[in-house]
C-alpha cells in the first residue's frame, strides 16, 4: 500500500468508525449533534445509547432551572475555584485529614451542604488543566500541553473561545483572578481572551522562588547575577533571563499593567488582593443585578518558607489549604449570603492536579493518598482531584455521585446553565459534556463514561467506565510494574500496580476501537500547534530591563540567523513526559 | 569488658533508665504502677507526665460509668468483632468506598453512630493481632509472632492469662466464634483459653483451598494425594499431611469436637454457624442479666471463587465485606435493640492488619488505600486499621479521635470496663494500656502516643506521635527506598517514602532512649519463647487419618531419632520477614 493510499485507507476508517451514528435520531438535529456542538466521538456512542432518556431528564430539569431563573431574574452566577496538586481524599474526608495533619472544615461543609464529586478528572498539570477548563477542550487540541516556565514564550491561542467569551456574549460579567498559567504571550493574557477584568500570573507558585530572597537562600540559583561575584569567565549576557513580569492586571480592551514588582512581599500580597478585588467584583454585580462569572485560581502556596506552620501537618500544602483555602471559601460562602444571591450561585471548587508526588522538597507535605502518581502522570493520582461543588437550591447536601466527570465538563455545563451554548464555536471539537443533570440528580445522573489523558502531546491513558488502558508505560516515574498497554480494573487496583493481561484482554479490542475513533476524528478537527511568541509584550508600565528582555537582537544584531527564529520552534523539542521535570509543574 | 561486666553495666542501665520514674507519685502505689499493672517502660514515662490530670478525669468517667452499671445492673456487655485485611479507609467513608467499589452502610453507621478511630495500631498479620488483643500483650512477648499454617504445631501457651479468663473472673459469660488462629495445640484452643464456648478454625481463610475442589481446581495442589494418579517415585509417606481439622467446638471444661468436615461446604456454612450461635449465646445472657463478653472473627471469604460478585469491586474483600461483615453488624445491632441492651453494649469493629497488597491473586481486591504496605508490614499499611467502637450512652456519635490506640488497649480497656483489672497477672509486661477515656471523651483523651511494631521476633519499627522511625528496612517488600534506621514524619509523609535524615536527625537519641528502655525492660519481663505441640489432639471425635497423622511414630519406630523431637525446636527455623511468606498472611 502507498502512503496515499494509507491515507486514503485511513480515511475511510473514519468513514465506517463513524457510520452508523450520523443517523441515529438523537443527534440527527445537526451535522455533529444536538446544539450543534462538536464531541469527540466517544460521546455520539453514548447519545446513540442514552439520548433519549436524557432528553427527557433534560425537560424536567430545564422547567426547574427556568422557574429558579424566574424567580431570581437572571441566570445563576457562576463560580469556579481551583487550587493546586492535591490528592483526591484529603479535602471533605475527615478520617483522612486526621492522618494528613490538616482541618479544612469550610472547604469539607461544601461536601455535607452539597455535592462531592468522587470522579472529577483533570488534566496532568497546572497548564493542560486551566487550558481544559477555560475552553472544553483537552489541552492537546488548543496546544496548550506544556507546562509554562519563565518566560516560556508561548500561550493561549487568540483563537480558542474560553468560558469568558461564551458568558460575555449571553450577558454575564467575567472577572478572573490569581494563578492562569496559560501563557506569557500578549494574545494568552485573561482581559485578551474575554474576562471583563483580570488579576493574574502567567506561571505557577515557582514564581515565589524567582525573588531575589530566593536567591539569597538558594532556592534560586543564578537567576539573580547582579547578586553574585563577578563571573571573569562570563562571555553571554544574554542566556541568563534579566526581568519578567510576575502579575499583571488587566480589563477588556484596556491596557495591561504590570502589578506592583517581582518580590517576595508582592508574591505575598497577591492572593488577598484577588479575593478582595473578587469580592468587590461580586458586589457590584449583584447590586446591579447582572449575573457573573468569576475564576479563582489562589496562588496558595509560597515556596520560600516564610510563612507560620498553621497545621499539624507542618507543610506548605496543607498549610496553603487549611489557612488560605479554607477561609477564603468561608469568606466567599458569607458574602453571597450576605448579598442574597447563595441560592442563585454555583460554586464549583476543585484542585487542578495530583499532588507534586515526584521529589517534593522536603516541609511541602506533597504525598499520595489514595492514588498512584500525582502531578504529570496520567495514573489515576495524577488527575483525579478533590472536587466540590455547592448551589442551594439545586444540589441536594450531601450528594457523592460516582459518576465521571471532566474539567471539560466544567465549560460545557457552565454555558448550558448560562444559556450560552449557542456561543460555542461549532468549527472545533468540544471534549467537555453537558452535565448539569448531574448537579440536581446526583449520583448516576452523570453523561460520561470515559476520559483520554495525554502526557504532554501523547495519549497516555484511556479510561472507560471501570476499567483503564495504559497506551504507554508510567515507568520509571512511578514505582510499581507498569506494562505499556496494560489493562486495569480501578475498583479492586486503585494504584494501578496489577497490570492485568490474560483477565481482561477481552478489552483489547473496544479499547483500540475508542482509541481510534478518537484519533480518526482528529483528522476532521485538527489539534492547534502551540502559539509561540515574544513574552510579555504590550505591557503598559515595562520596566527598561523586561524591554531590553524582549529585543536582544538589539544586541545581537550582527548574528548570521534571526535570534528570535527559535521562538516558533518550541514545540520540536523532545517531550518525554518521564523525562522532562516541567511535566511535573 | 567481659561479658558478665557487660550484663552487669546493661543492669545498672536498665536501673538509670528507669531512675526518676520509680519515685514519680502518680505509679508509686505498687512496685510497678497503679492497679498492679506492670506496663511497658514507655508509658511509665506518660504516667510521670500524665498522670495527675488522668486521674481528676478517670474520676469523672468512673462516675458516669457507675451511674450506668447502677442503671442496667450490671456492668456493659463487650463485643470484639474482627475480620481480616482491610486498609483504613476502604471503611467508614463514602467517598473511598466510591473508589474501591463497595459500600457498607451499617459499617459506616458505626462511625456516624460512634467513633471512628483514625489511629487504631495493630500487629502485622492474623495471629499476631489476635494474640496481642486476647493477652493484651505484643505477640513477642507470648511468643505467638508466627502465622499459623496447616499443622503448624503451635499455639498460645496455657500460662497466657487470655480477655475471656480476666473477664470470667469477674462473673462474665464468654464466647468465642470464627477464626481463632491462635493455634492448633490443645492448650490453645479458645474453651482451653478461658472463653465458656467456642466455634472456631486454628488457622486461616486459607482453609478454603484446603479442600477436595480446591485440590481439583489448581488452588491447592498436591494435597490431597489419593486424587492424583499412584506417583510410581513415592518413597516417603509421612510428608503430605493427612488430616486436619478445619473447624472444632467446644465448652470450657468439656470435651473438644472437630465441626463437620473439611470441605466447601462445611467452610461455606461456618460463618453463619458463628452468627447463629452468638446470637443465642447474647440472647441468653442478656435474659439472664448477665455480662458477656463475645470475640467474633467472622471469615469472611473464601478463596475459591464460588461465591457471587455482589459488590461494583467484584472481588474477594469487598464482597466479603459488603455482603458478609456489613449485614451482620446489622443485625446484630437490630438483635441489641431487640434485647433492649444495646445502650449498655460496647461493640468494638475492626480489621486485624492491613490488606494482602503484595501478590494478592486476582479478583480479591486486595490493594493499598492510603498507606504504603500491607499484611506483613511494619509500614503503616500494614499495622493501621480501620477501627470502630459504637455505645450509645456512653460515645458520642461521629467521634473522631485521632489519638493512638493499639489494639493491646483493648485488653486492657475491656477489662477495666469489666471491673476486671484486678484479675490481670502482674508478673508479665501488660502492653495494652486503658483508655476507657477516649470512649466519651474522644479526640485527645487517649493514653498512647507510642507503638513497637514487631516483624516476626525482630522489632520493625517505632512510632512516637506523628514520629516514625524503621529500625529495619522495609524493602525489597516494599516498592520504595526505605533507609534503614530512617526517620519520617507521617502527616506529611504517610506512605513512608520520604526518608529523611538531616531534618530527623534530632529524633535519633529520644528513639534510641526508647528502644533500649524498651529492650531493658525485657530482661526483667522476659519475652515467652514459642509454645510447640502436636496439633489437633484431644478431638474426642478425631478421624483415624487425624490420629495417625499425630502419632508417625508408629510408623517410623525404628528411626535412631525421635521423630517428633523437631516440633521443640520450630522457632530456631531462620526468620526473615521479607522472606518468609508466611509471615504475609
Amino acid at each position: 500500500m502507498t502512503k496515499s493510499e494509507m491515507a486514503q485507507t485511513s480515511r475511510m476508517l473514519v468513514a465506517v468508525a463513524l457510520a452508523g451514528m450520523v443517523t441515529a435520531p438523537a443527534f440527527a438535529q445537526t451535522a455533529e449533534g444536538p446544539g450543534g456542538l462538536v464531541h469527540d466521538a466517544e460521546y455520539y456512542v453514548l447519545m446513540a445509547q442514552n439520548g433519549e432518556s436524557w432528553a427527557a431528564e433534560d425537560a424536567d430539569i430545564q422547567a426547574k432551572l427556568a422557574a429558579l431563573r424566574e424567580k431570581h431574574g437572571t441566570p445563576p452566577n457562576l463560580i469556579h475555584i481551583m487550587w493546586d496538586d492535591t490528592a483526591y481524599g484529603d479535602l471533605g474526608m475527615p478520617g483522612i485529614q486526621a492522618v494528613r495533619g490538616l482541618d479544612t472544615p469550610n472547604i469539607n461543609a461544601l461536601a455535607q451542604e452539597g455535592m462531592m464529586f468522587t470522579r472529577m478528572y483533570t488534566e496532568v498539570g497546572c497548564t493542560p488543566s486551566r487550558a481544559a477548563a477555560i475552553t472544553g477542550r483537552l489541552a492537546v487540541r488548543s496546544g496548550m500541553y506544556n507546562i509554562g516556565m519563565l518566560q516560556e514564550s508561548h500561550g493561549l491561542n487568540a483563537e480558542e473561545v474560553t468560558l469568558a467569551e461564551v458568558l460575555s456574549d449571553a450577558g454575564y460579567a467575567t472577572a478572573f483572578f490569581g494563578k492562569w498559567h496559560l501563557g506569557d504571550i500578549e494574545q494568552s493574557y485573561p482581559h485578551n481572551q474575554g474576562f471583563d477584568e483580570a488579576l493574574f500570573t502567567g506561571y505557577n507558585q515557582i514564581l515565589s522562588l524567582n525573588t531575589r530572597e530566593a536567591e539569597q537562600g538558594n532556592a534560586s540559583i543564578g537567576l539573580f547575577e547582579d547578586m553574585l561575584p563577578e563571573n571573569p569567565y562570563k562571555l553571554d549576557d544574554t542566556f541568563i533571563t534579566k526581568d519578567w513580569v510576575m502579575a499583571a492586571e488587566g480589563t477588556k480592551g484596556g491596557e495591561t499593567l504590570q502589578w506592583r514588582d517581582n518580590t517576595t512581599e508582592s508574591y505575598e500580597a497577591m492572593d488577598d488582593e484577588g479575593f478582595k478585588r473578587m469580592f468587590a467584583f461580586i458586589e457590584a454585580n449583584a447590586k446591579e443585578g447582572k449575573p457573573f462569572f468569576v475564576a479563582s485560581c489562589p496562588n496558595m502556596a509560597n515556596f520560600m518558607p516564610i510563612r507560620p506552620k498553621c497545621t499539624r501537618a507542618r507543610a506548605l500544602l496543607q498549610n496553603g489549604l487549611q489557612c488560605t483555602i479554607d477561609p477564603f471559601i468561608a469568606e466567599l460562602r458569607a458574602k453571597l449570603d450576605e448579598l442574597g444571591i447563595a441560592e442563585n450561585t454555583l460554586i464549583v471548587a476543585m484542585a487542578d492536579n495530583g499532588p507534586m508526588s515526584h521529589n517534593p522538597p522536603p516541609g511541602t507535605g506533597f504525598a499520595e493518598t489514595i492514588f498512584r502518581g500525582g502531578k504529570g502522570d496520567f495514573l489515576e493520582g495524577g488527575v483525579r482531584v478533590p472536587a466540590f461543588a455547592v448551589w442551594p437550591s439545586v444540589i441536594k447536601p450531601g450528594s457523592l455521585p460516582n459518576d465521571m466527570i471532566h474539567i471539560t465538563d466544567l465549560f460545557t455545563t457552565f454555558a448550558s446553565l448560562g444559556g450560552a451554548i449557542g456561543n460555542i464555536p461549532t468549527d472545533r471539537v468540544i471534549d467537555g459534556v453537558d452535565q448539569t443533570a448531574l448537579l440536581p440528580n446526583g449520583d448516576t445522573a452523570g453523561r460520561r463514561d470515559y476520559t483520554f489523558t495525554y502526557a504532554g502531546p501523547t495519549l497516555g491513558a484511556v479510561v472507560k467506565g471501570d476499567y483503564k488502558r495504559h497506551m504507554i508505560s508510567p515507568d520509571p516515574i512511578g514505582e510499581a510494574s507498569g506494562i505499556p498497554a496494560a489493562f486495569y480494573f480501578l475498583p479492586s487496583d486503585p494504584r494501578e500496580v496489577q497490570p492485568m493481561l490474560t483477565n481482561l484482554i477481552h478489552l483489547k479490542r473496544p479499547f483500540n476501537r475508542m482509541v481510534l475513533r478518537h484519533n480518526l476524528w482528529k483528522e476532521k478537527y485538527p489539534d492547534r500547534p502551540e502559539t509561540h511568541g515574544i513574552p510579555w509584550t504590550g505591557i503598559a508600565n515595562a520596566s527598561e530591563a523586561l524591554k531590553r528582555e524582549q529585543n536582544p537582537q538589539l544586541i545581537l544584531k550582527d548574528l548570521p540567523f534571526d535570534p528570535l527564529e527559535y521562538i516558533d520552534h518550541l514545540d520540536e523539542l523532545p517531550f518525554d513526559p518521564n523525562a522532562d521535570p516541567s511535566i511535573g509543574q
